[in-house]
């Protein structure tokens, strides 16, 4: 009764299509850890929320906030050490090429600037983007995400490439890896026909939207040396793999052995505080400063580097990255399990604590089942367990929890999971 | 010796470009209210700080955002009401006919969302603004920020118009009038001939990067009727003017008496937390909302409203836009006299707590004293109180304080302001 109260005035407020999760929505008032409570003290374990990436209100972050914000909160065109210590931290965690930085507030800025970057420091304004991505709203970048305008809506500089899924090529890695690297040729050949060249390859190292299909290493070597080879650079979107999430490495680049020449943080850095970034190598951000400026107002101010040193220190300090490394292979293991039993998950897929299960119609078809899809996400919602589903189909379940989920955690998701996909 | 320490730190982190205030960068380490300290605890008048708008770590928005940090911080794909109370205190404070609201992180993202909303709602791409203005630094915004990449960097679908300038059009009010009531025709004509109709009219309501000149209303309802008439929408900046600053009116657009189709916010909004929006007529939310879609992971999340609405009840409780109004004249009077004194400053603009005083070589030839005007700056600073420039050619006073600025206050200023200038 009240909840529909709340949604009568959020509709008046904000509009009826302002996105909300779930056939019947879900109020929250809580969180914690792992956990979000609703307003009848019941409480859902969090297995969607990258945002919070080290927990829900985690002390040692809210701390952070807190003391910062009662002591100073202004600009950075002062003198302040607090975007200091708190850039050092973060470029120490990327590899030695990958110095400079530059802070704004959300992922999407934080692509208009890579994108800025590019632009300005190749020359160029072509832009090679996978066939169904998702890199933000601004107008510049909602050309580029394929998967939000479709294909009638993108950007005349934008030439589109499929990121290859070896669940559904599964006799043709070769061939998939020739048909990529011929499918960039085939873009900046297309960019040259419109007189122009690429400045940027960019994609989401673990292709979420996608639905986290595994791309060999490569297909991602070869269609970075050809963009290169081209004039362009490579920026590797992080905002969701970044931060330890996909366990084996900080940093879901790492996993290509190839080092961008831009990356974009977003989402998890500042653990709910807009907190955003470009981290770059050192010639870029110099040859950009010496054509062009970027002011950010909010951007790297002493409430947010203070926030932002928090979360990689609870990192740190927790082993949160070894976390979703075990925990994540537990989660794929389990799910390994239940695909034996329910003839519904046709494949799991990625990395660490960002996991999705592929669910199909049957398994010779392959067929994506999307109504069963979102049945289990709604179902999963009635057993106490939040996530969400991805993919171009919509029907790759995407698990994609706090970092401190836990092996208990993971099995309350599985009994959970095993129970919804009885009950279809 | 330690500053320097810092700077180099920041050179290599940020790049040389990174934009500092002052030819002797200010350490900054301590805000409350209208005072900032440095690092020997020397304290400095804020007399430019517009985002920390009712005062630096003002309690009461600090225990909001501290209180809600500790209890949840998630995105607004769940029911919360949070966002609610927010947003219906903050439409409370507009015209009727705004009712709607979008939240997000920065201006800039609120005028990228401004503009989508226009184009999507006009089916028309063309945007008219005036030609030395700032709305942002994403692409889209670039391109239309006639003061930041200058004429050649503007976009295929931006027209230019310039804003009538009292000052420098002493005996041409009427004349001014016509001529820029022709001047939205020609933009209107000009896109025409290229094919596009105009999505909207895009204004900063105080003018603040064309050096806050007193544009009459009459102008503004001119050039807006225009644009209606060929099918566009009236967007108004209220980033830097809102949230009471001019005195007379809540909001900058108030003062035309003519009320806007969008408006967008930032800066103030939060006192520091990166909070920004845009408000809208129903028609146009709904309109929007069933030919596209916007979803921002930050924007209007528990903490954001907290603090929003925190900033508003300061605002209402210490009689803020009052406040504004009387040390504004207050300040206002102040310039006026020192001007008697000081033949440099040609005129004082701008309403309430946002003011200009312009500096000229000489009055009769008016020609601006730009180097002046950084010499005095950089006085002011060595004078303890912190203030900047503006305009074409840089030569405007900007005088922008936190909202509490007290008559106390005003009189250091202008005694500082008198010693810098018998000093040149």
């Amino acid at each position: 009764m009240q909840d529909d109260a709340l949604l009568d005035r959020r509709v008046r407020l904000l509009g009826a299509s302002s996105p909300l999760f779930y056939n019947r929505p879900l109020r929250l008032v809580r969180g914690e850890g792992v956990w979000l409570y609703d307003a009848d003290g019941k409480r859902y374990l969090d297995a969607y929320n990258n945002v919070a990436h080290v927990g829900h209100c985690h002390p040692h972050v809210v701390e952070a906030l807190t003391k910062q914000a009662n002591i100073l909160n202004t600009h950075t065109r002062y003198l302040h050490e607090g975007i200091l210590n708190y850039g050092e931290a973060l470029t120490a965690t990327f590899d030695d090429e990958l110095t400079m930085l530059h802070l704004c507030c959300t992922g999407t800025e934080a692509n208009e600037l890579a994108l800025r970057i590019a632009k300005a420091c190749s020359g160029n304004n072509g832009v090679i983007v996978t066939d169904f991505c998702y890199h933000g709203n601004s107008a510049a970048i909602a050309e580029l995400s394929t998967a939000l305008l479709g294909p009638e809506g993108i950007g005349a500089n934008v030439r589109m490439i499929t990121a290859p899924d070896p669940y559904r090529q599964p006799d043709g890695a070769e061939a998939a890896a020739a048909q990529f690297g011929a499918q960039v040729k085939g873009a900046i050949d297309s960019l040259a026909e419109s007189g122009m060249k690429p400045a940027a390859l960019l994609f989401d190292t673990v292709f979420a939207t996608e639905g986290m299909p595994r791309v060999p290493a490569q297909f991602i070597q070869d269609a970075v040396a050809q963009t290169r080879a081209a004039g362009g650079f490579y920026i590797a979107d992080e905002v969701q793999p970044g931060f330890g999430r996909t366990g084996e490495n900080m940093w879901g680049y790492q996993r290509y052995s190839i080092v961008p020449d831009l990356v974009t943080l977003g989402k998890p850095m500042g653990n709910g505080h807009p907190i955003a970034g470009v981290v770059s190598r050192a010639s870029l951000t110099e040859d950009f400063g010496e054509k062009s400026s970027y002011f950010n107002t909010f951007g790297g101010n002493p409430v947010a580097s203070a926030v932002g040193l928090a979360v990689l220190q609870v990192i740190e300090r927790e082993g949160l990255q070894k976390n979703a490394r075990k925990v994540g292979l537990y989660l794929q293991d389990g799910l390994a399990k239940l695909a034996e039993k329910h003839e519904i998950i046709g494949d799991v897929k990625g990395y660490g604590l960002f996991l999705g299960a592929e669910f199909v119609t049957d398994r010779e078809s392959k067929t994506p089942a999307t109504e069963a899809t979102r049945t289990v996400v709604n179902g999963m919602r009635e057993r106490g367990v939040l996530i969400s589903q991805t993919g171009r189909a919509d029907n790759v379940l995407k698990i994609r929890p706090p970092m401190p989920f836990s092996t208990e955690n993971a099995d309350l998701l599985l009994e959970s999971l095993d129970d919804c996909l009885a009950a279809l």
